[in-house]
């Protein structure tokens, strides 16, 4: 079985359903998973919580799988594990404040005893079966980050993870090019990288850059109580944050869950420093005049439950918007989050609130040039893209080819395909189970396709029910047709027309009496199909329609 | 009756509402109405098809009504005139392209002979009750676009429109800055400026630049057929579209119903010059080679029923996507559209085609310095922002105070107030109806808040409905508890919940009937609360539960 020999790279999420990272690396008896991340539901996915991937293949394949490997702790790279492990236990290796924020949603999921964990230092690397994994030091827009290199009996494949190249970072050091210039020299089979920013041109900026700013901000409106909106886990962003306050004599309350969990992690763990008497409770913030207040917050994309969405909605128990206020925004909206971003603005700006946006924010992924260097650096023969949608993928492919790697080496994976890579060829040589399962409330994988296709006919044009009782011999109407509608139009308004669709419901049912048609769901059709062209030709809407028939 | 004789500003829409634009002005015994623009649904107005205006006020003011100015044929700016016209006669006044793109809307509605028109051209002036209105020559993503002037007995209001500054337009004179700047010296009352990039620096680029990129492409890209997506209304950048097909010896098909509608309304009235041979029918498309041929198509918005989206979801019947296809979209993104368009352009490159957006679109809104030109040529003595998010208008207000308008002459009006303006003193004095009525299909206004709540409920979770029979007298079940489910799980793997929920039902009707409750209500209710806890326990979700009785 040649096949069972070769080696295989099978990305199981995170190419169509962007956001859901997941991969593995199989040779013979030995799997390893880089990363295992969640990605937030769609906008046709109607009441999901969230979607995680489909790991059937690692569950088949149970015996092998060595461990799972984490370049970093964002949500679309760790959300997914809790899930995993309750499927299929592993051992999980990563960095110390990688491995801290992983340990906060195993201790929430009761696995923190049931699951072998290593923090990792970078340039470490750990044995997993047959392969060998060394951590190498990035940038990105979470500490800790770390791209992989794979010691395989075929060669090395190296996979950035996300990240950027910061000369100037705030915390830690620069990325170890030198490491990547090394893999490049003992020769790199494949590289996998980040090609989230494939489409801009230039560097993307430092971290440090934001701070410049911030500082300009915070000494503009040093009268005024500032509150800043960043994402939780840019332990950075709020480094530089805490600074910024610091210097200016203000004290700081950190505001909104995951916020606060991801603050006291870093903090623990000495990837943030918080001075002395700064950090106050945000019971506290009475005894302090307004211009003395920094408060750092959560919802920087809206989020209708998040700190800085109920403050702007009047709905924070402790905190209300002053005229004086001002918010920055340190952070771009995620695509799909700009109006509900901005619906949050407006009604910051409206209670008087001065609202900054601009220069507030970095990427935390390689622009153009960075890519370039790290292929400059790596010369790998084959390039595989990934981080990005299909659109970025393709445009990644255009720069690899740029950098003078053959176009048959560059290939891009859908979710679930098995690439077979060696020296001598790469090759899809087959598809595995892959893709998005659908969390909702305690549900995982309850909701699938009819169901949303419900909640979407649901959603646009409401809800019909048609209730009749018949006799079980004769097949008379005993009581009803009695019609209960939801999400149609205001019943008060509309009486005449429900009396209407009473009249065409009896009708149909004597069309079906007179026809001999005693089939229940033959009636129903007919019940049904009668009244939606009513409604169709009185309203032009097509709400769903129910018809039940009950029998005494 | 001082209130009756004052000069009254009173926007009836498009300042929480975005789009819908509709503004009175009001003094003594004439009223004139600015634009009537229709809005498109935010996300939360699940179903709804668009939103017009609120004309309440001018409908109890009919007789004052004396007619409808329109900047500009943008549905922001004429979408809702049948709408309002069936509610009031009035006569529209409007440049020609714009009383064009008018009157197919009335054509559409059945309206054109019952509705006074007259085209006016820039320069000139139309009396209306005590207004006299001044048209005045502007650029705009749309051609033949007008700011007003309107003198009025206490001054001179200067509407901008939706406007930009271009020296070079492609069709037509660029923005009549002369005109502005003798109104500045006759006296300016108040200026109601377009503040849509207001946040942005510096200028907004020409239309012109746009063709010149586009000449770049279809240079590049000679070999290929090529796609062009944009506003259908965008005469001047279809015009350039053509003209860059004429050069490389392309011939042009235009596509999607708006597009087509637009088109032919443009090269009627002359607004574009299409050279002989150069437009072909779809139909003929076999004839040429793909190389010969350039689409330009509506959906650059990404919506789904859009020519654009149909070929990339393989749905179109007269186009398929080709691998070597090129397809531009020469449009941004309109915030909320950014997942939409991105889906598209996935699906796009998934068949192999190459999708460019870059530098491929300039705006048709005047950034900072434009603004603060029109300031300067006008010198108001007030200021009041329009067009905009809430967080524009109060970017605006800090610019105009930069500008040199004082604080307090500076106002930031909200759909319905009623402004009193004069020489002497701005204050808002009363409050009319105004904002959003939603249209379902047929339905005007059918639909509020309670069905949209409806709506989502049944989006985020489903539908429970419990049908029971009971008999009239005693009050037994007499069948049932019959138990439907929509949107909420697969019904097939979760029988045993069913059952479960059909005892949890039944339990509910006996501890009635233990406590003697007869009346409905209370029984529906007692079933609601049960079933709902225990589904809320069982699976953390929390459908609509609908609890019907019949009685025989």
């Amino acid at each position: 079985m040649k096949y069972k020999e070769q080696l295989k790279i099978i990305p199981l999420g995170g190419l169509e359903q962007i956001g859901m990272n997941i991969t593995a690396i199989e040779y013979k008896d030995s799997i390893i998973v880089i990363d295992c991340g969640l990605a937030f539901p769609d906008e046709e996915m109607l009441g999901i919580d969230l979607v995680i991937p489909d790991i059937t293949y690692l569950k088949e394949n149970q015996a092998k799988v060595k461990g799972l490997v984490i370049t970093h702790g964002h949500e679309d790279h760790i959300g997914a594990i809790p899930y995993a492990l309750k499927e299929l236990n592993m051992p999980i290796y990563a960095t110390k404040l990688t491995m801290g924020l992983i340990e906060n949603k195993l201790q929430e999921h009761n696995l923190i005893r049931t699951t072998k964990r290593k923090v990792v230092k970078h340039g470490q690397s750990v044995n997993l079966g047959c392969f060998r994994i060394e951590f190498i030091k990035t940038n990105h827009s979470i500490s800790d980050a770390a791209a992989l290199a794979i010691y395989t009996p075929e060669g090395i494949l190296v996979h950035t993870g996300d990240f950027k190249i910061d000369y100037t970072p705030v915390f830690g050091d620069a990325i170890d090019l030198g490491r990547f210039a090394e893999l490049g020299k003992k020769g790199v089979l494949a590289l996998m990288c980040d090609s989230t920013n494939v489409e801009r041109e230039g560097y993307t900026s430092s971290e440090r850059n934001v701070g410049k700013t911030l500082q300009h901000l915070f000494d503009e409106y040093k009268h005024h109580r500032i509150i800043v909106a960043t994402f939780a886990s840019n332990v950075d962003r709020v480094q530089q944050i805490i600074n910024c306050a610091y210097q200016t004599g203000k004290k700081v309350i950190v505001e909104g869950r995951s916020m606060v969990t991801t603050i006291s992690t870093a903090a623990e763990l000495g990837y943030i420093q918080i001075p002395d008497n700064t950090l106050i409770e945000i019971e506290q913030m009475r005894n302090y005049k307004p211009e003395q207040i920094v408060l750092i917050t959560t919802g920087s994309q809206g989020e209708t439950m998040a700190a800085l969405s109920r403050m702007a909605a009047s709905t924070h128990r402790k905190v209300s918007i002053m005229p004086d206020d001002v918010i920055i925004f340190s952070s771009h909206p995620i695509p799909g989050n700009e109006k509900a971003v901005t619906k949050v603005m407006n009604e910051l700006a409206k209670k008087g609130a001065s609202v900054i946006y601009q220069d507030t924010h970095v990427s935390g992924h390689a622009c153009q040039e960075e890519i370039k260097l790290i292929y400059t650096l790596t010369k790998p023969q084959y390039a595989i893209p990934v981080h990005g949608e299909y659109h970025h993928l393709k445009k990644h492919r255009d720069l690899a080819i740029e950098m003078g790697i053959p176009k048959e080496n560059v290939i891009i994976l859908q979710s679930g395909d098995v690439l077979a890579i060696s020296k001598k060829q790469a090759k899809i040589i087959d598809k595995v189970p892959a893709g998005g399962i659908m969390v909702d409330g305690l549900g995982v994988g309850d909701v699938g396709n009819i169901v949303l296709r419900d909640r979407q006919l649901l959603s646009q044009n409401g809800l019909f029910i048609v209730v009749m009782t018949l006799d079980q011999y004769t097949g008379m109407l005993l009581a009803g047709p009695d019609i209960v509608s939801r999400g149609f139009v205001y019943v008060r308004e509309s009486e005449d027309l429900m009396d209407e669709a009473k009249q065409v419901v009896i009708e149909s049912l004597d069309k079906c009496r007179t026809k001999n048609i005693s089939d229940w769901n033959k009636i129903k059709m007919s019940v049904k199909d009668d009244l939606g062209s009513f409604i169709w030709k009185r309203m032009k809407r097509s709400p769903m329609i129910l018809p039940i028939i009950m029998e005494v």
